[in-house]
């Protein structure tokens, strides 16, 4: 963090700052940025500010420019159909309210149901997470389900469900089979690489790779675990939705009216609904 | 919308256009249309009226571009046997009576058994959808029924059924397919990717991409959910087909009569028949 | 055939033609044709005037011609084992019987145990079909039936039967199996497409694509479908064999006088045995 | 034939001819040579001539060169171990019995335990076949039966087996396979094709190729049906060697002795025994 | 080990050494290294000595190029959170007591928690192995319990497991899959190769390879029987950390102390605890 | 024999030979050595004399060229652990045992403990075969046998067993294999190749290749018999060394003090066991 403190000097030595620009705390919700995303994000925020005619950079410039690095331009030319700005408000708010209540992960930097031009109706984004070498199982789990919280929004307020999770079941699923396949973190199926890649192996600097060839009754055995891994996720991330319903009727609302809502605004939704953190 | 309606006004500064051409309208009827396919719809259009030594572009002369652009050149040269006529008007209409009954779809814009230069035997066109960014589990029932309308049509008139449904078949199972391993929309199937293929999965910016190998139980379940979804839109679209069958047999004999119907003429079919809409 | 009928036109302009030689039965009986095929036909045929030197094309030019065109050149130079040609005009029998007899399928305008230059031991021509844009289930079913008949009759009168059915046998094998996995035309497996090849689909624009992997119950389902097509085409096509087993020694025996028989000496073996027209 | 004799005749113009070179007999035992192959053959026997400063050309310069073109030049250099050449012969004179006792294959040309130069240690030549456009099923067994032979010999005679029988092997299984997957020859599996690759198949006119999956019951079928036609034609093949015996010690002897027999010598041994053709 | 002194000898001809820098035991503990790895270590150790301005090599320099050449350089500058150190001090800790109390394993060089250039969050080193043209059943096992160590002692300690042990869950998979597939170390399945690669054999000289396809049985087989070497290796590696339980935590409170522990460090640990070697 | 013999007269016309060189020896034992062998074989042993400062080339040189040829250069250089020279000396020692005992293989020419460029920690060398054109059935089991002496040798007297015997396992399966598969020497599994190559076959003379999918039955039992084969090979080796335990402790101790040993000190050991060969 220190060292992502010393860059961002280098980059705005001669660039004006607002007194509300704290490198201090940039620097902190930057982990994982490498040094030229850090000189992308101040450089964004310079243009921002001579967009508005300004000689220095301000707070809001710098926020802008965050979010393009990290999620891309948001694309507000395109008009968007009453219905599907309510699905996405909602199934953004179940995205963000698991990121809040769930232990380890979060916090959540924005919601937003501006589309980007990445092709996405929406997004909520946390800030960046500590550059670890290695992650948890509770932290994987606990993605999945923030990971199926924005269908589980749908199905609970929506008549009707949409493709947009299509994304979110890809990774929930992706993170499940590795937990099983490659993590060792399945009791069933034990400390064992059920990978079927060709790849070689090297054993204490000998060769013994071959090509693995799963029986059938393992290949089942993987099957059955991922679908137990995502089906009590989705048990435990509904139980919650349920117990916040008020707030995310709230935060949708309040998506529905300002398009884009930060932490300030997003964490104060809690404060009202007088929710206890789990 | 707005924006389809100033694009259509630069290309058709140097267009004289007649009364009954409203580029208001048309805007609503091309959501869908890039900028490139409103120029080309509306040089069609110019070159239709060239032909008719018309120095003025008429309403036509904008349909039948629009026809072109969204199906192809229709193909009336070939002298198409009267059974193949036959079979295909009611195989039209049984597409066009689904879109026409069904909510969520729809409406038709014109019905036509003219062979296209794509190699159809007819269309059956609707109005173009909305660019929306995703899709909704009920809108892609709708539309599986939609597709199998047409085999049903031959199936309850004719002695015989055509391979002229193969089309429409894929594409059935390829949304219900889709429904299931994707989409997360099967019950029994849960809010899994069951997706086959060899790319690379990202994951919270970790790489734990693996090619995936299902059990032969998964398998199986994802077949018989994709049969589920397809037998049970089969008895749905039956049972509004032959609730409507009267309209069949009128739709049809039209399209045998005039070759191509438009919207008016269509939707007056049903005004006759005094049909409920569901 | 309008169409056709001017191309031949344009094509004999500079080639007088005997009295025999009537364009208007040759475009009825070239349904199919494009229009180089009309011109080659044409060519081929002052070719063969030419031959004999005639000033003029006669009938028989036409006829030489068009089996050329349609099946390759006869090749009369090979000494065939007397053995070999029995099965032969036993098989080409079989073939043109189910022809004739079958609704749908036929006329048959010539047959013949002459081997041809794609080392074909015989072949049976029928009439060009019309070009249609699709296929009905019927039309598939009397299709296979023919395919079947060569090798049926070998069975009902030769001790031995003969690799020569393999192309039939291929044939009928990939259209029972389109039938069942691709038109939707097996009520046990239903309207789906169950295709295995990698293609990418399209629904409604939008890629939906992925690859396809069936599972064990549904290809043993696939297969039995196949063999009870195939099984019952068979016991179809001998049951009809059986009854008309009469004209299927005189047309083998008059394939073995004259080598090469056409549509009238074909027909007229019916007239003979008095057979009722299925 | 009466071409062949031709060929022969222009390439024997300026090779002058012994008495005992008959060239209507070489054309008899030469069905299914290509002109070239026939050319091949005189240059050979000429060269043969040649070697032996004789300026015509005998009826063994032939002989020799018939070999040569069908199976390739003998290798007499190798010194081949006592218990080798008693297998080889038991080897060869099991394909030969059967060969000549069989309906339908033979008659023998020559049997002999010299090496060639194809790494053979032995080949029986039976004349060469009519050029069939097709085969018979009852043709296929008998080639299964005596390409079972060497082996079936080699069990009766010798106290062990060898590995010199994998190429008839894998003969048979091929003729096998091809009868039950390709020539519709098993009623089990009726008039179908088992193949399981890619290549595109037309149907009447249409592309309806697709790549084909056999479920498990069915490949497990073809297995079986394979398995039974090698089993019966083993037990047949084993049957009439038994009968033969005496033929059998004789042959091998024989061969033992000379070398090489030819066909006289070979069917004389059949009469000593008296034994009776099947 | 006389060789690799005498080359340790030529490459420091012109390096003046400490006195506490014996190359007799430099040479004893690189057993396996190449003559370019010997010359690579000497050259880093005289860098390492530059760095401080010395003008002979001490045995700290030596160490330090040890490490480098065997493990990477260490990468300092990353900042590590508190919790990860700690997960990462009992993971290495976990693989180094394994290393120590199993016999013919070890004994441990360097333990470190200073993350690697590799992408390591720390690493346990042990003396490098004698370059044996062989390995034993023992040895794997004991490589196996020693891979397992690192989870295991997370699961004990932590309230949690990482994603961390992937590595050493593959190598450990590795080599079970090839004591039953390829070394024939599993009585269940025998003195047998079941490796289902394609590459071909040669057997005593002759051709006899083919692509190996095995059966659903013998695949269920072999995934039974590396579960149980697995589960086996993981119950005796759990129990010896259980029983060491005392020494694991003084082991991970030094290394977060220290961050790199010494051969004598960690050795004098257990002295300490009394613990009896097994 | 004699071609071998000439062609050493040749290579040696300018290399004076001991007394104890007798080339007709030499072509005994060098049946399947092409003629490039013999030269090098000869170059090998006057290289041999040269680096002794001899003028004539000795028995010994010869020998040591022998190896050389066959087995590659010997490297006694590398320092080899007690344990492991006792592990290979017993390992040896198993396979000698079983090449001189069972019949039709053998004899032993050297057995050696001393390391070889080809990475074998050392050899058994048996005198070369004849170049046969075919195997047996009854060799193929012997070599099985001879294979798996050498993991025999270490289960019966070391407490390990290694990786050492893992291309002794290949081989033997692959030998296995192949009587199933290719050569018809099961039973079970009958006169049929299983091959599932794709390759192309030859069936007298017409094309009828096609790709080959097995059963799960047909696998499952090629699978049991290959296991079968193996097993009772196993229990007969066994059997036989457990008989000879004598003599296998006299070869591996000879072994461990002179390190090579050649066929008249192997042999000897057998004498003074009185052991009777089987």
């Amino acid at each position: 963090m220190k060292g992502r403190e010393d860059i961002l000097k280098i980059h705005t030595k001669n660039k004006p700052l607002s007194e509300d620009v704290n490198l201090h705390e940039i620097a902190r919700t930057t982990a994982g940025f490498a040094g030229a995303d850090l000189e992308n994000l101040m450089n964004e925020a310079a243009i921002n500010a001579a967009k508005d005619n300004r000689k220095y950079i301000i707070k809001e410039d710098v926020d802008k420019s965050f979010i393009k690095v990290g999620i891309g331009t948001e694309r507000k030319s395109r008009v968007v159909p009453e219905k599907e700005r309510k699905i996405t408000a909602y199934h953004e708010s179940g995205h963000a309210i698991l990121f809040h209540v769930l232990e380890g992960v979060g916090p959540v930097y924005a919601v937003s149901i501006i589309p980007t031009g990445q092709g996405a109706a929406g997004y909520t984004m946390p800030l960046p997470e500590n550059d670890n070498v290695f992650n948890t199982k509770g932290k994987i789990l606990q993605d999945i389900k923030v990971s199926l919280g924005g269908r589980i929004a749908e199905e609970m307020i929506m008549d009707d469900i949409t493709t947009g999770a299509s994304q979110d079941i890809k990774q929930a699923t992706a993170a499940a089979r590795a937990m099983v396949v490659k993590y060792g973190m399945s009791e069933e199926l034990g400390l064992i690489n059920y990978e079927t890649d060709n790849e070689e192996e090297t054993f204490v600097g000998r060769d013994i790779g071959h090509q693995r060839m799963l029986g059938e009754q393992t290949a089942a055995a993987i099957d059955k675990e991922v679908k137990r891994i995502i089906d009590e996720c989705y048990a435990d991330a509904r139980r919650i939705l349920e117990e916040y319903v008020g707030v995310l009727h709230k935060c949708a609302n309040l998506l529905l009216e300002k398009e884009r809502i930060d932490r300030e605004e997003f964490e104060a939704l809690f404060d009202d609904a007088g929710a206890v953190t789990e």
